[in-house]
């Protein structure tokens, strides 16, 4: 396969036919977790079990071997012990396949000679005959839209998404699909690669810059073979699309770890840190904030500056959350500057004088408890109106307002975020604690992403997000001014 | 009141009959709520309510005034409009009442040489009439033992704990009082003192010091006072008990917002950070992380120092988390050394070969699935008690092992976890995430919170909680060798 074109790769995310070779009737089996996963995700081509004890399961017949499949295949998904895979690769080639997906361990990562010279052989071999490699190493494509699966029992995504991820690891890579899914992340195709001996990061990297379905990547790495040119493919598709990347192995030991991991070669993280910076990628640091930024990416309009707003004190007590808001924030090298003189002396007039605090930000004093969520809008609609700000940080603390508003409901708390949402352009942002409230927080976070109004869990986390998306749109004015 | 001998302190805490200003029967009102908790939270003393309106609610008769009650009163709560307080101490004083916690706002915190005035008047009356103040603008007293409550509906804690909670902020008081519950921390005493215009922080550090049922004490600051006093109070307590400080305001516009919360006086956050440091303090930066240390001073032994092993891969695919866990460790001051040439080996001779990494971190290569959970016990022993090692730490991912140990059970894993912590003595800390599987992360929680073994949501929380708790035993160390 030439994968010179557009056409060539979507054939990696919507396979006509696939081949899972280790299947049994012992559904521990890799191999078998594969056909179970692929059949849950109602994957919409052909699917074939090949494993060398033959049977039945799944109402499927496991072919002993794949030349035995009646039809061609275009891709195939390897989970057998590797020293058969070298002789499966010409099973392949008579069968016209395209696509080898190997999740089989024991390559270069082992660190041993015979691990990187199978490798290496198992590289030329499929380059001669024609065949394209994901991994060895690896847990492979996950396509919400074709059912293409990862390894691993996930709920079913509701739609397409618009989040490409591009994963080294294959733990990491169904942990960002699990948990992203659960909040609220949408994906348009992941691909976990391993040691990526034959197609890497930068191949999906330019593949997802052109895929229409995606508008964000992000990308777990732990090292690169060209760092020059995925820093200068980075550049040129950060211009369109946002690129997060997640650098594993930025410490000394985790390098070290990296390389027994996927065989990465270590270089610096202040490297890392200055290459990604200027070629407009956002580096995070772990598996959370990649999700925090890659939420924030997917919901909220481009920001036109770092001055952020807070309201705090819904429920009352809000001057501590009011105080560790704005540490968080300027920590995050955003800013929380004073409210305008106009905008302080409406809130005057709104909110009680004892217990409200008015500088930015803003402690409305319980006045949704006291005087009704009429009074929680206007002065939430004030400050995120006034000329100086850019984004809004809400402060909903689920425990202090389920019970005292349980009359007008605490549903109609999170409508009037989202009146506010469509009453003007700017973005909201909702911090707001899971802990002990974890069923009202999911359905909070469903109910506020219909409106494009994502929820952090704490202000460090909201504040980071917040500034890695203020980062990306500053390199975009930066790229557009540059063309103009 | 003194206050000069601890049982004098202890009235506080334990009062005999206590008064709330501010029933009514309307249950919204801040009165009612500090009743509705003190009698949820089964009140040993005798509780009594007072209301202008009279009436009657919860089967209590509301008394129109303090006077009209036939008892003297230990202990008064006031929420009431700050324009009636003066007028209430004469009153407090005819009925013997020894505190005075005012939960009114609108004092020096709201910068109005009004405020200011009402509040230096409000001392100077209560010193004069021999009354203690706790407050204003303040949620007041949280004890466990006695049924002392916040104004905050919460579960009642099972037994009595060993960490005392110091907090300018009544948010962050009741927030950490309800979120440190749901973590497993156990309060002996919670005081929350606002304004602080009598009894300050460091009136209840000198108490917690001395305080036979506290072993750990938590602080959220956002000034003091006497700055040097404090250093010198900490410093001595932190030779029997680790003391937590998150201070607040520690940005400049965090510390602007902190003088119209609490008329905190600021000071730059490098003195802080100098000054903690110098007196043994643990120097914390948001409520997540004060809950993640004080849950790791809680359950872990002493730690006799900083190196750290780490087991991943216990539902296979653990390499990202073995390179996550290390970047994590690291970051945060953390050694994760290599084990030794013989733990190696041993350990060669159990992992699968392919998959499996040995230097440390250790990825098990999924062989409590494959294996059986007897294979996992043996590595993990083998790992804890190399002797370059100190702590352990056990990557636990919920998700991946759920499904695939439906045989053994999950709960098969956690007993191995306990079965481990007892078979010999380094501290073991797990990392799980709780998305998606919150009932199970919780019970899981709880059932190894019986064996000391704390949980946390992520390698970063886990090595900055384990990091503090290095740095506090370093000190104590120091401070043996130096009494020696």
């Amino acid at each position: 396969m030439d994968l010179g074109k557009v056409e060539d790769f979507e054939l990696i995310f919507y396979p006509n036919s696939v081949a899972v070779i280790g299947a049994s009737q012992n559904k521990k089996k890799m191999g078998s977790i594969y056909i179970q996963c692929l059949l849950a995700a109602g994957f919409t081509g052909r699917l074939y079990a090949v494993g060398a004890k033959g049977g039945k399961s799944w109402g499927l017949p496991i072919y002993r071997n794949l030349r035995a499949i009646p039809e061609p295949i275009d891709y195939v998904i390897v989970a057998i012990p590797k020293k058969f895979i070298l002789d499966l690769l010409d099973d392949c080639a008579a069968k016209g396949v395209k696509v080898v997906q190997i999740f089989s361990a024991g390559f270069s990562e082992s660190g041993s000679d015979e691990g990187r010279r199978l490798e290496e052989e198992l590289t030329r071999k499929a380059r001669n005959l024609g065949l394209r490699i994901i991994g060895p190493n690896c847990v492979g494509v996950y396509c919400p839209e074709s059912g293409m699966h990862l390894p691993r029992p996930m709920p079913r995504q509701q739609g397409t998404g618009s989040v490409a991820f591009i994963c080294q690891s294959g733990g990491h890579t169904a942990n960002f699909a699990e948990a992203g899914l659960a909040r609220g992340i949408n994906f348009s195709k992941v691909v976990s690669f391993g040691n990526g001996c034959d197609l890497d990061s930068i191949d999906f990297l330019e593949y997802f810059a052109v895929d229409p379905k995606t508008e964000i990547i992000g990308a777990y790495l732990e090292g690169v073979k060209d760092g020059p040119r995925f820093v200068k493919v980075i550049k040129e598709v950060a211009k369109t699309k946002p690129v997060i990347v997640w650098k594993g192995g930025s410490t000394e030991a985790g390098a070290e770890t990296a390389s027994s991991h996927t065989a990465a070669i270590a270089s610096s993280d202040a490297i890392w840190a200055a290459a990604l910076k200027q070629a407009g990628a956002i580096k995070v640091g772990s598996l959370e904030e990649l999700a925090d930024a890659t939420l924030a990416f997917q919901y909220l309009p481009r920001v036109e500056g770092n001055r952020v707003a807070i309201i705090a004190g819904i429920g009352g007590a809000g001057g501590g959350a009011c105080v560790a808001a704005c540490d968080a924030c300027l920590s995050k090298g955003l800013e929380v500057p004073p409210l305008a003189q106009e905008t302080r002396a409406r809130l005057k007039a709104i909110l009680p004088p004892d217990g409200s605090i008015f500088r930015n930000p803003v402690d409305v004093g319980a006045v949704a408890l006291f005087r009704g969520l009429k009074y929680l809008f206007q002065p939430m609609e004030l400050t995120v109106k006034d000329p100086g700000i850019d984004v809004l940080i809400i402060d909903t603390p689920i425990s202090q307002l389920i019970g005292p508003l349980s009359e007008q409901g605490f549903d109609a708390v999170l409508d009037t975020f989202i009146a506010l949402s469509k009453a003007q352009a700017k973005p909201l942002v909702v911090v707001s604690s899971p802990l002990l409230r974890e069923a009202e927080w999911s359905a909070m976070r469903r109910k506020l992403a219909q409106a494009q109004i994502p929820v952090y869990s704490t202000f460090d986390r909201a504040a980071k997000a917040i500034a890695h998306v203020v980062q990306y749109w500053k390199f975009r004015a930066e790229i557009d001014e540059e063309a103009a």
